[in-house]
């Protein structure tokens, strides 16, 4: 499938009617809860826990790149990643935390923050979106809260 | 193929043989040549260039995870990162810009920059070292002195 028209995409670069946006910032979306509320970012923890501890980070204003970002707003997010990417070890120990920033389906700066284990390729491909394993809601709150306290025990 | 032993792992986390530490700085190695040092990083532009303009960027300290570098490190990286990826914008123009931090075959922090063009499937899944399209020494030439020249004149 190739990309979209220029057209449609100059759209989406400029934030027409950008879904991060409209709900990065939102308790709940249909992608997942958030976490917390950062200097530079919304932290929110994925429904889909494929990969056990899959958070993404959604910047606080629409850019599509790295460099349309000022340099505070670049470092208040990657330091926001970091903290993140730190609670995510420290609970769930994964081998190696990937920390992908594409948005080829939404064009505003966000970074999965996407473990992986011991039972992951580490020669295969990447993509988030692969699988599709759900916690029941007694497993959710006990992960989210604990990423929550964890969290907020260590962003600088 | 599962992931190294958990002692090669341990190994490899704390930089023994660490292929990154060898040889990031050096003008070329396997992978491609030496574009500029930075404040955080080395840049390096890849031999592969099937995804026109796909560079790496390498910390220049031996770390695993983004939290693993010190705030400064960490905001000098990423403003490296940037303005690396604001030179391969202005001189490549692809429609969007991956930026992915892994690490499974050499956990020390780096980061692909791997644009994307209207030819690209933005559905498909991420795989820096597909295809290999290597360039002739006088377009090598060519395009890695533009991104020097170009890099030269932005980074902040």
């Amino acid at each position: 499938m190739p990309w979209w028209s220029p057209t449609q995409w100059a759209q989406m670069l400029a934030g027409d009617d950008c879904p991060m946006c409209a709900d990065g910032h939102r308790p709940t979306n249909e992608h997942g809860e958030l976490i917390a509320e950062l200097p530079g970012s919304y932290a929110r923890l994925c429904f889909n826990q494929t990969h056990h501890g899959y958070a993404v980070l959604i910047a606080k204003r629409h850019a599509p790149e790295l460099h349309d970002l000022s340099a505070d707003e670049l470092a208040r997010f990657w330091a926001d990643v970091a903290a993140v990417g730190r609670t995510i070890s420290a609970l769930f120990d994964p081998v190696k935390l990937d920390y992908l920033v594409m948005g080829h389906l939404c064009p505003h700066v966000h970074c999965h923050l996407y473990p992986q284990y011991q039972h992951d390729d580490p020669h295969g491909s990447i993509d988030p979106q692969a699988g599709d394993v759900r916690l029941d809601e007694t497993e959710w709150t006990s992960v989210i809260e604990a990423v929550r306290a964890h969290l907020a025990g260590h962003h600088p």
